[in-house]
Order: C-alpha cells, then structure tokens, then sequence
C-alpha cells in the first residue's frame, strides 16, 4: 500500500505537461467599456493620428511665435486679436504677421499660428489689440498632431490585461470593440465519501466540501470561468461519469482528490480513460502538494489534487494558475513581493520546494515573516496567512533572521 | 482671467474632505460562494469547532499511543485490529488496551485513541492482528477537535477583502453567506463642447471622451459601480441638471470637467448648489492635477477633476480611491511597489507632489525607472507606462541614479 511513483522537481513537471498542453488561445469580441481586466486577443494599430488637429494646452492667445520674441513686459509685442476659436469647433480663419486669436485649453491652433501665448502673459489693449510680454517659441504650449500617438503606430500588444487607461486610450481613438481571450472553463470535482455540501449539517466522520469553492475561486480571480461538479462518491463508475461530462465541457478539469492512496490510483486511471496522453506526472517534490496529477486528455488540462486545502492551493498556484493564464494567452499577475526577516528557522530537503504560509510582523521597524503555526493542512493556517514563502528546490532551510520574499496574497 | 484658489496640500485636502465626509457602510448579503473580492461588513464568528471530531491525517491504525512505546522492527508492538472507520461515518466502537482500528486519511479517530500509526511502520500478522514497527506519541498524526479553529473565536474582521482561501473557511464552518459592503456608486459627468462619443467620428477641434471610460473603470477596479452620464455641453443649466440627478443616484460623482477657467469656476459654481457644506478644496498642490476640486454636497462626496486625462487618473487614485474604499469600510488595496534607480533626473518644488509615469527598464542587472517621454496630458502617457513614482512634497526632485519606490499599475 506504499506509494510508487516518480517524483518530479515542480519546473521538470511543468516542462512534461507544457510538451502535451499546446492550446489556441479563444478569441471573443467586447465592448471596450466592458473590456477591463480582459486579456487582449490582437495587436492594435493605431486608426489615425492623436490629436487630429494641433491643440493648446492653455488658456491663451495662438501666436507665430516669432512675433514674439524679444517681448517684455517694460517692452510688450503688440498684436492684432482677429478672432476667438470656439471649443469644439475648426479655425476657420487663418493667423497672419502681427494677428492672434483667442483659444482655449484643448482648443484648435488656426492655421499660421505655431505657438500659444499664457493669457496671464498678456494684457488687452482694447477691443481688438493685445500687448504680450515674455516671449514664446516655436511649438511651446500646443499638442502638434500625432504627438500623442501616430497612425499605423502599435499601440498595445495581444497578452496584454487591459488596465483604465488602456481603455481610456482606445477610447481616444474610436476603438471602441476589442479582441479578447475567451475566459478558460475550469471545472472542479470534489470527491470523498466524508464531504458534504456546505449548506449541509454535518454527522460526526463528515466535512464541508471547501476546496470546489476556494479553488473555483482561485480560477475566477485569474481570469477564467468555474464551473463546479459538485462532490462525488467514492467510487469510480461515478467518478468517471463526471470526469467525462467535465472534460468535455471545460478547458481544465482540476480533481479534488479524496486524500487515501487507493482514492488516488482511482483518480489516476479514470484521468487514465479521459484520453491521450493521460497521466504525465504523479507525484511533485513539492511541500505541500506531494501526491499531484499532471494530465493532458484529448487536448484538455487535467490535474489531480490532494485533497487537503493547503495542498490543493498551493498546487493551484504552481500549476493551473499558468495553465489558464496559457489558455488567455498571457502571463500570471504579477503579485506583490515584500522582504522581510524570517521569524524562526525552516527546515526543507534539497531536492524539495517548500511553500510555507506567513504573516508579516512589525519588530523595531523592521518586516518579519512569521510562519503560521498549525499544521499544513488546516485551512485556517491559510486563512490566517498573509503570503507565502518559497524554500527552492537546492535549499535545505532557511536560518531566522535570514531575508526572504514573501508573495502576497 | 488668472485663477484665484488656495491651494492645499493633499494630506491637508483630503483632512478637510473626511472631515465632512463621514458615510455609513452600506450592507447586503450575499452567497458565500459569489463573495470573491467582496469586503466583509461584520464580524464573523465561529460557530463551531473544526474539526468537531479528531481526525488522522495519514492512512494507518489508530492506536492508544502508550501502546506502542518501545516498538521497533526488531521487537514490534503486538496490537489486535478491532475494526475499520469507513470514511464519512462515527466510529461507532471504542478502542481498548491492546487494540486498533484502522483509519483512512481525514477519518474519525475512535474514542480511545489518541495517536495513528503509519500504514508504512506496520505489518498485518493474521486477519485480525498487526505489528507496529515504531512508536508514535499521543496525538501523532491526529487533528484534534478544534484544532483548525475553536468555536467562539473570532475568523474574520470587517474591512476584509475575502480571498479564495477566505471563501474555503467560511464554507467548511457552514456559513454560506455573508454580510458585505455594497459597492458605492460613482457617477462620472464629462464635460466640454469639444468631446464626442467614442464611437462617434471627429471634426476638426473635437476629441473623443477619453475620461467617462478611464474613470468608470477605476473605480469599477477598486470595488465601486460605475454609471457614465455622458457628455454634458459647457451650460451652466445643463451641468446642473445633469449634476443634480447624479447626486441623487450615487455616492460619488465626478466631474470631468472642461479645463478651461471659466469652466472650472462654472464645476465649482455648480457644486456648491447641489449641497451644504458644498466645495472644501478648489486646488491642491500635485503635478499634475493642480485645479482639483474637492466637496461633499448632503452627504455625498464631489470632486471636480481636470479634464486631461493623466491629471484626472492621478486624482481619482489620490482621492476618489481612498472615497470608495471608505464607503466599503477598508483600505484601498495594496499597489505592487518595485524598487527601481531613476533614469534621469526629475526636478519638482517643494511644497508640491508630482507623480510621473515611468516605464521599468533592465540595464547591467539592475532595475531602472525611466520617466514616459511625451507632454504630461496625453494619454498614451499613461498607456505606455507600467507604474508612478511620487515625489514626495518637501523635495526639489530627484537625481538620476537614486532609488525611488514605483507604484506599478
């Protein structure tokens, strides 16, 4: 009743699975008001030149600026107002030697005018004449046309996650559908004769299904849909039946395995009969997470996980996080890293990747990373976490005091 | 025509603006499993021990650990098998002296019991008898009744943004639903004769709206809905109109206003009709995003941001961040901050903030920041750049080669 199989390092296990995992990446058009977080599909071009026309970027007089050199206040250029450029609207008239017109913030440079004069650098003479005192030059204060973008620049790339001013910038450009990745179906069965559905009393030997909510949560918050299989007995003709329906409706059928070793052979041969090439990797040097399935099944993912909730999140980040971010045709997010001093020692084996839940603590100014206590496999050791620490694989532990990067959560 | 405003520093704006601004956190309740992101309104209980039985955490028996002390391959324990727990059931037998029973993993731990020994340090000797190889002390192996958590103690507190791990706990304690701010609504007014609808061609002196998207989506991000009231003509009736069935709606608005003076002096106008105490701050020291304009009209909190694009996103995430997460009860959610040395210099003046958009570069193995060339007002300032530095009020700037903290987007 021991455990035979081939342990491999968390990167070779990756590198055997992503041999297998080669998807398309689905593409679906939306409104870029409704685009925001979505991952974009193709490489956008800009339509036109921004701004189209050139534009002030004060309150002011539009100038030739060479009209006003030499200004100063005790010796002023005297300028002809020939007009006022309405917000919104084209110069219709032309700026000569001597003229300026009055524009606005944003407005429309006329034609033969190449620079604004400040409106606190002037004063009205009277009803149709100017002094300006400090000189401008040649560009100061206007937008030129494409200065913000050039048509046929590229403007964004496929991959990337759409931020506000992402959209804000297509939105400048009348783009207002994009191209963007289908979300990945992730599908999660639970399994275990001991779980029960969470709105259920439990009898003295039951638990409350956790992992088919905080793993379908995991795949929301990374971009994907979840679909949730609900808890399955422990027994394979049952198994099977839902492995099948999930791996035809999703992208991603992730196992939360009954955690005894007999539960997991069972696992491994029903992912065994979804499809070629089946099981790729059984078994991960990964603290938590050891007993791990990596499978590819007629072209769908397909992952078994330990059954305790620790494990299965860890494992969930390592491993099914990147898949569907491969599926969006993008990188994993980015999570926040903080340094900090380990509170007291961690020991690991060399050849192992430890993943070690924290909460970060203030002493004498100074960020500490003090391991939760509480064993591995409680969900509160999770819940009570602020990060993770990473023990590589070439690491026999790290000292206290010894500095370390905690990912955020 | 020249601008007469005191100008406030942002920490001294926004002591002015929350002094006035003090909303209640609204409530609903929601499914658990739909809570991701959501923030917790109340403060959670345990209801229960977990587990409310002992639990193995391995495959094996279930001993009375005196039983085994001294064993080893050599002179093992001699121990009869009274029975099995099925998984999901109560031991429905006790173990006595002498005795085990063997368990699965996350089974129920006999009365009796008090250890587990490991299915790999025993041998079955007969149908009914086992040897035990190494001897294991009380509690080995087990999760004791409330070990993950004590009924009684306090979970999670409110202001807490709930993570998948957050939705597995509370789903293992049965509470399968929660109490949880209900999102502020931001209404977004964008101003100006110049701006059109995106999906609208431009003429000469039009430009696209840029700001009701950009805005709407900041706020959506941060955990607010969003309602655009579209493009509102520069007319004080028309401003008003629109501003006073905005106020009624939402929490928040926000003005994206023209950026000329006489517009901005008309915002401020309006603003003080829609309520008491009316306009708190009309300019704040930041670069850029000076003609700000913070005010709470009956209860709901009013800003007025100018109308080019990077000084408007500045503003929200200075301002209208910190407004939305007070109205969720929480803290704004934490910005991923790389350390990264200035690639040129960046002068400012004491007294005031200026943020600028920078982009991260590899050089020599080091991480720098170089500032997003380009006017400060264009939008693809804000598209090209993958996060802010501040420079902080009582600074001149920055020297090119120092270290400065960016804030990534």
């Amino acid at each position: 009743m021991t455990e035979l199989f081939t342990v491999h390092t968390p990167p070779d296990a990756w590198a055997r699975f992503s041999e297998h995992f080669r998807p398309q990446v689905r593409v679906e058009r939306v409104a870029t008001a409704d685009a925001l977080g979505r991952v974009l599909a193709s490489q956008l071009i800009s339509p036109q030149d921004l701004p189209e026309f050139p534009r002030s970027t004060v309150d002011g007089y539009a100038v030739a600026a060479a009209d006003t050199y030499g200004a100063t206040p005790g010796l002023p250029a005297f300028l002809a107002v020939v007009g006022e450029v309405a917000m919104g609207k084209a110069a219709t008239f032309e700026i000569g030697p001597g003229e300026a017109a009055l524009v606005h913030t944003g407005g429309m440079i006329p034609p033969g005018a190449d620079a604004v004069v400040m409106i606190e650098n002037t004063q009205r003479v009277d009803a149709s004449n100017i002094e300006v005192f400090q000189p401008v030059a040649e560009g100061q204060n206007v937008v030129q046309v494409g200065e913000d973008i050039r048509r046929g620049q590229p403007i964004l790339t496929p991959g990337r996650r759409l931020r506000p001013q992402d959209i804000g910038g297509l939105m400048a450009l009348g783009i207002t559908t994009v191209d963007v990745a289908t979300p990945p179906v992730v599908g999660v069965i639970s399994t275990g004769d001991e779980v029960v559905p969470p709105d259920q009393p439990t009898q003295p030997g039951q638990v409350r299904d956790i992992n088919s909510y905080s793993l379908a949560a995991l795949a929301q918050r990374v971009g994907a849909q979840a679909i949730r299989y609900g808890i399955i007995p422990d027994n394979r003709d049952a198994l099977e039946a839902a492995a099948r329906r999930a791996v035809q409706e999703c992208d991603i059928v992730v196992f939360s395995a009954g955690s005894s070793v007999s539960y997991r052979d069972m696992t491994a041969d029903v992912i065994n009969a979804l499809g070629a090439p089946g099981v790729l990797v059984h078994g991960v040097s990964v603290k938590p997470g050891k007993p791990t399935i990596l499978a590819v099944c007629g072209g769908k993912a397909v992952f078994g996980l330990p059954g305790n909730p620790v494990s299965a999140m860890v494992i969930f980040d390592l491993f099914i996080t990147p898949t569907i971010c491969t599926l969006l045709g993008t990188n994993a997010p980015p999570k926040t890293k903080v340094s900090a001093r380990l509170a007291r020692n961690l020991a690991s084996d060399a050849g192992r990747e430890d993943y070690v839940q924290v909460r970060l603590e203030q002493r004498d100014g100074e960020i500490w990373a003090a391991p939760v206590l509480g064993k591995s496999n409680l969900i509160y050791t999770l819940v009570n976490a602020e990060g993770v620490i990473k023990i590589p694989l070439d690491s026999n532990g790290i000292r206290a005091g010894e500095w370390v990067t905690v990912m955020m959560d």
